[in-house]
């Protein structure tokens, strides 16, 4: 099968790779109806993270299921299925309160290469939710989107404690971002503010539920948020970008006794802890347990209410990955779908 | 009147200082039936935070009310009260959502110094709460552990989401740790490791509602926690200490989706965000809001339920302020009661 693989920074290719296949009882192996690209897969993408060898990419898909392991039991062959981008068994103790992405036996799937024609998923009853029946293509882009940014903005908004009433500032305009918008929407928040400096995702935003759009950056971002909540500063800031500035103005623009959720993978951040102490800010963050809000986050695609789908504006062929990479590397465009 | 002035490191006197009187209208005067000395104090005393000047010291105080301004309502000459650390209004966004210690008119009482026979108290009916009638000898002292530690043990059990089921760990076994186990037992929950080496704390521990004791500390003491839990971590843990070795050790103590109170003032203390991001982990710290639960703490107090003052195990007259200090450095005492 082809699969892409990326060989060095800015240098992603669509390789043949090996057939996945039934390897543990507990796998299934499914045809991949689509995949993406990250804003994480970018880190490699552009040296950032080093590449030390050869790597298949991708963590996100949606698929049919061709196979299952003699002990999967809840899925089944010919399902369409929605996964996140860690298998869990969804049984153990950290599963079971609801940190799936922190379960015993978590495996990454960025590991095993979901930017390509079949896909091995491990603990499959675990990590895959099935659609009833097939879904509609028009819905493709939005379950797509479930099993990873659209799951990420909602744990982001979750560990932030977003709810009714709320004022929410939202830090980032990637993909994550814009549907951290969607849940701060979903869950009830009064005031949407969405941080950016870029036209069309702003007009996203403000079409996701965002009430108002913040162009200014560091310490004019955080004073115009302060300035736009009394002097005190938000109830709950979505950090989704994983810079050490983009922390920083999470932290400031949050109210004393506020929450900041981070789910942008942190690089190179450090949090001093006496200002921590002295903002009274709560900080939780991590890769999203996507799997908890799966079967939520699937219906409500599937009753139209939302639709996360939309941070895909670039549709490719499985071919042009390589275009993918290079068109979000130069935020030409927010999030590449590829078909393989 | 006299009062407590560190001149530097090491060197604690009782000072002649000029008598306290009121200044602005929102002003009350007190004179102190107790006063004490904080773990916090030390910090300056041991040269760890500089001194740069003659500082009057304490910040933790009972007293009987003097003299009030022109603007004061709530609180009456004759009064025996009880106040927080940090002056507050308790009117302002801030305090309204019970952050008083983040007030956004708070004044540290610390710098004005209440091991002193008398003190000024900034904004006195935001920041004092009056007992019904004049307590009885034997609350004073769980009554002024009330201004400090027994609040700041109850937020850091709060900002950990401490709660009935749970399994929490206290590090740090000072006046602080201490009562935040008794926080933990009234807050139900259901398992509570006190960290101590100390013999004499560990049963003072116990007697305040600890289950069990740790004595490891580091890696050992959190391999025993982890021992404990399933592998997993606590429920909660309560950083009480301020160190990087006592955050990291809570860090590390708590369980994927876990929360850490932090209430020990960090010093030196980094956290770093990838790890902070893989474990899943919630932080919040900060100086205790205390003023939010001085009501219901004085009622817990004056009920007989909770008996902080125990953390008391020297009760000095202020002339004997250096021993106190003395003690405490020199860990003979958990927490030194100094008496006008």
């Amino acid at each position: 099968m082809r699969g892409a693989v990326l060989h060095a920074p800015g240098d992603v290719r669509l390789d043949q790779r090996e057939d996945p296949a039934v390897v543990a009882p507990t796998d299934a192996v499914i045809r991949t109806v689509a995949a993406c690209v990250c804003g994480s897969d970018l880190w490699g993408y552009r040296g950032v993270d080093p590449v030390t060898r050869p790597t298949p990419m991708g963590h996100e898909y949606v698929g049919v299921v061709e196979e299952v392991g003699a002990d999967v039991e809840l899925v089944r062959p010919g399902q369409f299925v929605v996964g996140s981008f860690f298998a869990s068994d969804n049984t153990c103790p950290n599963c079971l309160n609801g940190y799936q992405s922190n379960c015993l036996h978590r495996q990454p799937l960025g590991a095993i290469g979901c930017q390509a024609e079949y896909v091995r998923i491990p603990l499959a009853d675990g990590t895959l939710v099935a659609t009833p029946g097939t879904p509609d293509d028009a819905f493709i882009p939005s379950l797509l989107a479930c099993s990873d940014v659209m799951g990420t903005g909602w744990y982001a908004a979750l560990a932030a404690e977003v709810g009714p009433g709320k004022t929410v500032a939202v830090v980032g305009d990637g993909a994550v971002g814009l549907c951290a918008v969607i849940a701060a929407r979903e869950l009830g928040a009064e005031r949407i503010v969405a941080m950016s400096r870029h036209a069309s995702r702003q007009r996203l935003a403000t079409e996701f539920g965002a009430t108002d759009v913040v162009t200014e950056r560091g310490d004019e971002g955080i004073a115009r948020i302060r300035e736009m909540t009394g002097g005190i500063g938000a109830d709950a800031v979505l950090e989704c970008v994983g810079t050490e500035q983009a922390m920083a103005q999470a932290l400031r623009s949050a109210r004393p006794g506020g929450n900041v959720g981070f789910v942008g993978v942190p690089h190179g951040v450090a949090v001093d802890g006496r200002e921590l102490f002295n903002s009274h800010v709560a900080l939780r963050g991590g890769p999203a347990p996507v799997r908890a809000y799966l079967p939520d986050l699937v219906e409500r695609v599937l009753d139209g209410r939302i639709d996360p789908g939309r941070v895909f504006d670039l549709d490719l062929p499985l071919e042009q990955v390589a275009e993918g990479y290079r068109a979000m590397d130069e935020r030409r465009a927010i999030k590449a779908l590829l078909r393989p």
